[in-house]
């Protein structure tokens, strides 16, 4: 019977959970697939370096090129992350003959079309379940199960450390810098946040869920991106008071059979199915013609869940070599173009001390509508020499609110504008 | 370049919607399945019936039958619905070499087995997403996604009707029959409700998410069943006292390497994902070893939704044709027990009148733990000449729950037990 040969290379978080499912669920596995599925290296930067998995020292190596390149392995599982030398060593594993698995999201959003090439030219597969959302199978629906049908839009919450710091700030009411402070005690944050909290990581994810979800491919280059690190307790407490929440979204459209992909943060109401994601968790929320709404939710991060995403690719990819055929692959036959952020359509929350006087809301009411953005609401709440007036628009380009904006700024009447922030998930 | 054809069984509200996507969508199922994918009959009951979509007249046929044993069909969409003539024709067309998509819940759960072994002689797919949860892809997750993982339990709403009742009774007091009432005037109940009312829809999904989850072959037959029709607005309200929301779960379980399935009335903590699942919506939770807990959500039934869950399978089923393979396919190898309902563990929330006098509190905890059940709390509140009880027991087995309400009933100091129900969701 055939043997189907493992190589894993990086044994961090994610790895040593996939070498430890690999040996203790072997039995398992070797039911699923159809063969048994050996482990034969793990490829490390350090032999000596701590870890939480015991691997047999005779599969541990330094050399992962040697590793992938021996012609020997059946299956390729990359955890290393980031571009390079990741990139090398899946290109090469490709060529000799292996299929891959992978959870890089950086390189996917980077440079997925030199990997899907180099897949499609060597008759192997390429899956990368785990690249987005973790553990919450949202890749696969995306590519199979919603395969006959049109999907309209993603919205996604991504990235579990800013949904876990903006979920403090709505629960307790704390400032950005106090809950980011929390979530690094509690191990939700990384000692220098940037990648998460200026939404680096969300817009990778939104570059590989915009390529699926549109048959089209999109680059993070492609991705307008915002992150948290300017949403004040004041935001947060403003859209408390419109009875909704403030999210860091990766928001995926089509408008006019162009693409539009962008992250950053908004207010959803609390009846959006998304607003009721707390803590680290994600979810993703899809709307298409014949399905409607649905939505994927569960841990977005983690070693073990992360792991329990390769696996599934695994028994899939491992079949697949068994019997001698590929996955449904990279569709990117509809090769749409990239609609900027100012074309993009949104609608804006914003909050606008005034002087209080006669004719103010007249004033801003004009403004708005001489940049073409009709008003939903408008609240007037009175304070001691002057007054807070919050707008919500009607839908908008994002061109049209940033100039409306930017001319509330330069008038008279406009004392401060105190909160700017995009409104998703209300129905028109 | 070869088309592939199709045949659609049944044309009702669903099949209209498949019929009108494969029209419609034809230039895209092309480039995602990689060749086209021509329909070439429509078989029907009665040719001059009205339907939601036009159909050209030459593909209408009421010969079933003749239409999947021509030997000229690639791909044959099962849309009856119902034991037979549905199961005839699915055996037939397999052995006349065609691939079937099927949303056939009842059936499958009943008598999969059949039709597995069937698509296992034949080497052709037999693809049933739409069987269960409507447009949500749950089975490829359960079947796919997590096949490197162990799951252990799944929580599912999966009957539309009876969620929008229970959603109805929470939010406006009504009872039952009112409720009900206004579901079949929305049309989100049959004018003959018992099937989804008393649960047997429920039970047949049940039976089809245990055999996928666990790798075993667990019919309807093997799932304990209890309906909504004596949900009480009482239990609703005592519900609502603990925070906690009634709705119609259907649970697949491992315990000890047995698998037990039921449906019954359960009530489960607001702050569980599950209670925000409103209206009709359907929603499947899923815990497992690895990844943890997952939700998928979205709408459980309808035309157009279970159409698109239909077309995914379709476009699966036609790749693998193209590629010569077959996908997945069932996986019974774990062939374990099914647990009978005594002997499943749960947690039971009891009301009981009592008269008001010394001691009552302890007797009735007596009760409780003469068949071996701790209580977790007691709520007591006093009425005007006697008082009221509320216990939630700690998890027990179902025999010993049963056992202690029956011994209740018999106590002379209690007047009366006004509601006993099931509680899931609650951490130990």
């Amino acid at each position: 019977m055939k043997r189907l040969k493992v190589a894993v290379l990086g044994c961090g978080s994610v790895g040593s959970q996939v070498v430890r499912l690999l040996t203790e669920q072997a039995d398992d596995l070797a039911a699923r697939v159809g063969a048994p599925v050996e482990l034969v290296g793990v490829a490390v930067r350090r032999l000596d370096a701590p870890r939480e998995v015991e691997v047999a020292p005779g599969l541990l190596t330094t050399d992962a090129h040697g590793l992938v390149s021996g012609g020997e392995v059946d299956l390729v599982v990359e955890l290393i992350g980031g571009i390079e030398p990741a990139r090398s060593l899946i290109l090469t594993a490709l060529e000799h003959g292996a299929s891959v698995v992978s959870a890089n999201k950086a390189l996917l959003a980077e440079d997925g079309s030199t990997l899907f090439e180099a897949a499609e030219k060597a008759g192997r597969d390429l899956y990368y379940e785990a690249a987005v959302a973790g553990a919450i199978p949202i890749l696969r629906p995306l590519r199979e199960s919603l395969a006959g049908d049109t999907v309209t839009r993603v919205l996604g919450i991504v990235n579990g450390t800013t949904n876990f710091v903006l979920d403090k700030m709505d629960t307790t009411g704390a400032g950005f810098t106090d809950a980011l402070e929390e979530a690094q005690e509690l191990g939700y944050a990384e000692a220098d946040p940037t990648a998460d909290v200026e939404g680096f990581d969300a817009a990778a994810k939104a570059a590989i869920l915009a390529s699926l979800a549109f048959h089209s491919r999109v680059t993070v280059a492609d991705v307008y991106r915002e992150g948290i690190s300017e949403v004040t307790a004041a935001d947060v407490a403003s859209a408390r008071e419109m009875d909704a929440v403030v999210k860091l979204l990766a928001i995926c459209e089509l408008k006019d059979g162009a693409v539009a992909a962008r992250v950053h943060p908004a207010m959803i109401p609390r009846s959006h199915p998304l607003a009721s994601v707390r803590e680290a968790y994600n979810a993703v929320f899809v709307e298409s013609e014949a399905a409607g709404q649905l939505m994927f939710y569960g841990p977005g991060a983690g070693g073990s869940p992360t792991a329990s995403a390769v696996l599934g690719d695994l028994v899939t990819v491992a079949r697949n070599r068994l019997a001698e055929t590929r996955g449904t692959g990279e569709s990117s036959y509809a090769a749409r173009a990239v609609l900027p952020m100012g074309e993009t359509l949104t609608r804006y929350h914003v909050s606008i001390d005034v002087a209080d006087r006669a004719g103010v809301l007249a004033a801003v009411a004009t403004a708005f509508s001489e940049h073409g953005v009709s008003i939903q609401t408008v609240r007037q709440e009175g304070r001691d020499d002057d007054a807070q007036l919050v707008v919500v628009s009607h839908r908008a380009t994002d061109r049209q609110l940033a100039d409306t904006v930017e001319h509330l700024r330069g008038m008279e009447i406009v004392r401060d504008i105190t909160s700017v922030m995009r409104v998703e998930g209300m129905s028109e």
